[in-house]
């Protein structure tokens, strides 16, 4: 891949991005939570439950880039001081959206993770202060980009001196309408001999139907990805946003089960 | 999905293909062979391969359908009654593929299970010819093509009167060039909520990369495919075609043991 | 382009392809009719309709390539029949299509043009035959295909022994959904750059919007197109297929006044 | 299309974007000028030479999002500085592209319309910002976008109270290669029927190729296109980004002057 330095592969190690103490690229780190904020009743609910299940980390946006200007857009602060309320109870550490660079630092107040979204993926301002910050970045894949462009963002992070960056394959955009996008699960062995950094799936976002998104994780995790992040809301069809994809706590609980089992199984397999 | 009646998935139970013992559907059939059947010693070496690694089918083309008219187009006869030489030996049922609907009545004479190439998916000519042949039909999605349009191609199988059709997806065309194809694994899942019809999966066509088939083998199994066609050359250096993306059968022999224990594992888990 | 020969752009002279008096690649060629041959009266009266607008050929399809086996398959012979007549009476030379090999040598019998879809654009066993066939063949890009397989298709015909090849541009798939496919209109001098068969236009199957085909009927000569394909109905409303996309008469002859002032103007512009 | 308010076609007239007495929705209008502004010398002279050649506004990036972050990024304030300068001299006002939020509001200093790039088409918090500037902004569509979400980010510019929005198709991510992108030219009528909003195209961009960039600027006009975006470098093989794609002046001029020929043909068709 050309013009890669830092994210290449010859840098001698695999990339373990330590977030309060959840050690990303050497366990299966399991993501969860709702698609955004909505209340702090929702974001606690949700959170003891998919803690309950064994998640590492919550998920939950504060700031949500949403097609129509009309569309429900976040709580903003007040939904960041929700997520951290959500991690004094429950103790999981937070990942959550930032998209405007002038947002960058006072969210990583709150945020033990800064997300980077599939529409900001080559917004390159924002990836040059994230890259500046002190905080590990979730490097969404673009919906239209390919494999090198993506390393070339992650090189945009890492190149301002931020070593930690976790990427993320979230579907990308083709001519099949059955699935949101399409899942690229080769992603996960391509990236892995393309760079040292951790990637993660998205079966969530990625096939946009609760129906298919067991069979994807456990996909994922047999592809060698070294984590997921999905979508858990306690009662999706009350969700603001994206209610057709996010898993009840009982589904996420027993997709839980099999992806446990699943990497136990991996870890015997010589 | 509009239009479909015998492939939809209102039929009572799912369809089990019987190909001369091997139950697809039932079991987890691994299809392996060459790209092309180029030679008597490449074809049984390679034959006697995959059988000792444990492959339930033998793949390999007579009729190559290749982009330019002045590439290797197969061994048309001679190839086919090579195949019958390594059934004879192996005792491994024979897949090859039919492209000309006046070849269908006597390569099926050959053949233990018809292919139908992505290049010719929606050849409904083609399509009506091996829906009245008395053998399998291995239905390969086309790399342009829709879940629905794919399930129309059954249908159109189906409605001639041949009940035993095999889906196989083998990657979409998408605008990502590091691999020669996207395979979309989410058809797997997507597919059973669909029809009843079997459904494999062919990592190698889908990556391209040698490097990138084990782990989308392993992927398939976990996202709940019936089977896998994989190309396995004595001598990939030396193949007619596709010489960058078969596996030796070394490597296809570490695959398979692999393969196997997860199958083992989904067995276990309930 | 590799392996092309016969198609590469080395060959001195640009091909005129010859419709029974009609010069492809030298005068701008306009072909309208029905997507399918209903019935005697429909077609008639299409096709005289069209004549008086100023089309040059006659389009009209026996056989229709279907997503559903259950859809109107065409009238064939019947089709071909009422074709015969459409030409003695309006004195337009024929073009329809063909989708099986077995067909080739008696809907030549018919046909002034022979028709390759875009689904059949790779059936090789096709090419093969119409590239043994004395008519001229109109090779429709696949909806999925490159331009350099696109070539290659017409390469397969040419090293038959057919020189009278027009290519025509009907539109690929992509992620787009408000136009049926999306038109690539600079496939005309990139074509022109890389062969020297003529190319002309399908602005029907590529918008699928009756609103667009006008602008695109008069991109497509000013990008440089030797021609149009445009489907009329005389009752779009009851057309058996395609009814959204077919122009009426009088839209069409509305829009060959304009496709013929914009010619003219051309013609003087140096 | 859902959503859509002050975009919408329901508003009674078409929008005339006034830049500097340059009416874009009116006239035909054409942009020229650099990629990126790299010296007081390069700019002025191709600004001088597109002036001559009859465009109406000079394009120059003084920010450049680029792939990787070790490519040139633009001069930044010292780029804008010499497009002053570049008005100043030749009169012609400029487009010019912000990329970061905290940018737009002294980068309107100096711009006469402000761009806003392909990969930040969904930067919402860049949206809203050149929402609330008192200048024309051109919102290019991204590669990667449907109409629909196109227009969504139109409005998130209208709907913060800037009217002035000038759209421009530039071409959108395929399979094909030959091409860098494919231009689809469709979408101007479609644009048409669905806003009130001026259409332009980039032929640069979406071709990429320089034999490409006049039948395509033809096409754009006659498919009804409000204007044209074009590279243009008084030395493209100096050039420090995009050096294939740029025309020449002397290229540049005689497009020109077909180009204007055409809007004069299209006048006088009624």
């Amino acid at each position: 891949m050309k013009n890669l330095k830092l994210a290449a592969m010859e840098t001698p190690t695999r990339t373990i991005v330590n977030v309060a103490g959840v050690e990303v690229g050497k366990d299966l780190v399991v993501i969860a939570g709702p698609c955004s904020v909505e209340s702090e009743e929702q974001t606690l609910a949700t959170a003891r439950a998919v803690r309950e299940a064994g998640a590492d980390l919550l998920r939950g946006g504060a700031f949500k880039p949403r097609t129509s200007p009309y569309s429900f857009q976040g709580l903003g602060l007040r939904g960041l001081k929700i997520l951290e309320q959500a991690r004094k109870e429950t103790g999981l550490p937070i990942v959550t959206e930032v998209i405007d660079p002038r947002d960058v630092s006072w969210v990583a107040e709150f945020a033990d993770v800064l997300q980077i979204g599939t529409r900001n993926m080559q917004n390159f301002a924002l990836l040059k202060e994230v890259g500046q910050a002190k905080k590990p970045v979730l490097l969404k894949r673009g919906m239209y980009s390919t494999l090198e462009e993506w390393l070339n963002c992650a090189e945009y992070i890492l190149s301002e001196g931020n070593p930690d960056v976790i990427l993320c394959e979230r579907g990308i955009r083709t001519f099949e309408s059955y699935t949101r996008n399409t899942l690229d699960l080769s992603a996960v062995p391509a990236i892995k001999e393309l760079t040292h950094l951790p990637i993660i799936i998205d079966p969530t976002h990625s096939t946009g139907r609760v129906s298919l998104i067991g069979s994807m994780s456990l996909a994922a995790v047999a592809a060698g990805a070294d984590g997921l992040i999905i979508e858990v809301h306690n009662n999706p069809a009350a969700a603001l946003c994206d209610a057709d994809q996010a898993l009840t706590p009982e589904m996420f609980s027993e997709d839980m089960r099999k992806i446990r089992a699943l990497k136990q199984f991996f870890e015997t397999l010589s």
